[in-house]
């Protein structure tokens, strides 16, 4: 199959955040890995395609996941009775100076890669670790696992275990050069580097400083975490109080979105904001930053629930993210419902006007929402990406027939991910 | 293999909320499907017993699952972007419906049991319909399924559907005698009978009055919902302004426990108990009633977190419920985990003393917590029936060796219940 088809199925999509779109029988055309739009019957113009058959079968635009730790994947799923800074001694960080060999880190990011490839994402914006080789690997293993994504060698240079601390905010920086030189060099179709300050925690000003610089000089987006955790917050607030707030310290050093309006391939993503303030959420909306947002990961760790509903009212940008291995699982299915549930509990226990998020409302920000992140991906609207993942859903029981919108709605709940994919594109491509 | 057998792997148990028990190359011995206890080797009088090898494979107790609706499976997944007292109208009532059509139940009922054979649940508290027949080949079902299980014919007669509401007390009540009856002469060895008020909305004092009469004339346990949001807490009060609390309007009919100390098999159990007043929990101590928890249901339908570490720390009886189809899954693996989840986040926003419960809690609560309603069930001491699920977990990809402990919890949040089930034992009966 080349980049030119069209999928006969039940197409799914979310125009906007306030609507699902399924159309049964109908057709969704990729030309050169771009869809061309929803036709109920195939225009004449496209004609010449291939029909993939995907009859009764759900079609949705790929997954998006805007924040995903590699190397934790190797944990997965454990050390899930710690609050997040105890968790990043005694589980994270210990796991993460394993990567300084690269035969296990070869193994493991082998592991999580095909772990990607099987699930629903189409789409993924990565942390490694501070390893240059090992991050490498990892973007070797990314580009051929067939998604596209973001890759970051991570930035930290104190406190941290001496394993995990750079030498000095230089060598930090010439590593920083080395990846996205040695990235460059390789010729990836699909997978790019990205700058990734691991926390303000973890950098000194000089490393921001001569971050800030090489995001000037090469044109790179960047990733980080924000306002997570209360504590976390606090000892932000002690070791930088010059900054206004968490984001400002990172804005500081132009590593914060971009006040003049962001161009592509430029674009900032923040995991989290729990604990954002009014001013941080306002330099979030002024700099078109996205937030990631990880609803599982922020139950797992203690840290709480983002308010997800202000930020959309506001009209921040806003995606979401598995954050394995403080989410349990890379199912991005699971961060959809999980992202209602939160939303539930907020809506009850926090703020009675934040309306819980609705299904549909989750979907958006997992396809478009984070999507947009990566340009025009996430939809099957003219022009976007063709990125899809076809579900057979009759592996589920079924007493009676359901309505195709529930259908759906079940395949999420229940997490088909695992064992419904029957095909998945990216750009056009076929993964799986 | 008859009921005479030891399990050699890794066997774990929690005989306490307090510590969770791992013990590797260990045996469980199995006599007459009752277990005897764990070994680091066989002793001498077991010697005799067929081994089965479970080398290096995860051995715990079976799951109990003390809330679970059998006839809203068929919809399972679905009708999510609804609050409790809506959904009953919109969703689940419909639904419950269709179960006066004998042809439909057997189908959607032996999808249900097939479901449950296939999870980690050795023992199920189950919800029928207020039809008799569908609910008699829902106990057909659940015997043929191996699983041991209580199942009950629900009782509503006011404030529902005219399709759902019996036409009166007297009726219902001889309907309930007339299923006791069949459910006893259909001599099942794994599933019995037990009393099933909707809720206090959905019936009339007399109906009450009469099941009190029938519970007293028979001796059955008894299962029913209680204080699980807001919006029917408030109409239990309008409805029954002379109970003192929600609670009692079942307590003042003899439904709920016994102030005289329960006898086995005429036990009680409540669903949910969000907002159980102090009063209430008093209630709830003192007739030995237990609380059915259901973290997932609690947050799918806006009701809120139940506050599981107080009612442990007042000795109450806590186990854990599914809750399909407020529930979106029958796995109890998501049940310990979403328990976990929801307690830190009941930690962080509502109540800082309540301390997050720990996996080795939440997987007693799903063990021997809940087991206790059955009897001497959920744990791997001597004197316990032998309910047992045994666990490949080289489904799951591994970079290195994790300690087996850190295997368990991981098989838990990565829901390994899907598809990692190698084994299931009830009552030392093989199932799966």
């Amino acid at each position: 199959m080349d980049r030119n088809f069209a999928i006969r199925g039940i197409i799914c999509y979310t125009p906007g955040a306030d609507g699902l779109v399924v159309r049964e029988n109908a057709y969704a055309v990729c030309e050169e890995g771009v869809c061309r739009g929803v036709f109920d019957a195939l225009p004449e113009r496209f004609g010449a395609l291939e029909v993939v058959d995907c009859t009764d079968r759900l079609v949705l635009p790929g997954l998006v996941d805007l924040h995903i730790h590699a190397p934790q994947y190797a944990y997965c799923g454990t050390g899930m009775d710690y609050e997040l800074m105890e968790w990043l001694d005694r589980v994270a960080f210990p796991e993460e100076m394993r990567y300084a060999d690269a035969d296990y880190a070869a193994r493991a990011y082998g592991l999580f890669a095909r772990s990607l490839k099987q699930s629903a994402t189409t789409r993924a914006v990565v942390f490694g670790t501070l390893h240059v080789q090992a991050t490498l690997l990892l973007m070797d293993c990314m580009e051929q696992s067939g998604l596209v994504s973001y890759v970051g060698k991570v930035n930290m240079d104190r406190d941290a275990p001496p394993e995990l601390t750079e030498e000095s905010a230089e060598r930090s920086a010439a590593d920083t050069r080395r990846f996205i030189l040695e990235s460059a060099r390789r010729n990836y179709r699909r997978t790019k580097p990205i700058l990734t300050p691991r926390f303000v925690p973890s950098c000194t000003d000089a490393l921001m400083a001569a971050l800030g610089g090489i995001r000037r000089e090469y044109g790179l987006p960047v990733q980080s975490h924000l306002s997570e955790n209360p504590d976390e917050v606090a000892l932000v607030g002690r070791l930088q109080p010059e900054a206004a707030f968490y984001g400002d310290a990172y804005d500081r050093f132009g590593l914060f979105g971009d006040a003049g309006g962001s161009a592509p391939g430029l674009n900032t993503v923040m995991a989290h904001c729990v604990y954002s303030t009014p001013e941080e959420v306002q330099r979030l909306l002024d700099n078109g930053v996205w937030v990631a947002h990880c609803p599982s990961s922020n139950m797992n760790l203690g840290s709480g629930i983002a308010p997800v509903r202000r930020y959309l009212e506001r009209g921040l940008r806003v995606g979401l993210g598995s954050d394995v291995a403080g989410g349990t699982t890379e199912s991005m299915f699971r961060a959809v419902t999980d992202a209602i549930q939160v939303s539930k509990l907020y809506w009850r226990y926090i703020d009675r006007e934040a309306k819980p998020l609705t299904f549909p409302e989750s979907l958006y920000l997992a396809t478009k929402g984070g999507g947009a992140f990566f340009g025009k991906v996430g939809s099957f609207e003219d022009g976007y990406a063709f990125d899809a993942v076809v579900l057979d859903d009759s592996v589920e029981p079924q007493a009676r027939r359901l309505p195709a919108a529930s259908r759906l709605e079940r395949a999420f709940y229940r997490e088909l991910d695992k064992n419904g994919i029957a095909m998945k594109f990216a750009d056009g491509e076929r993964i799986l």
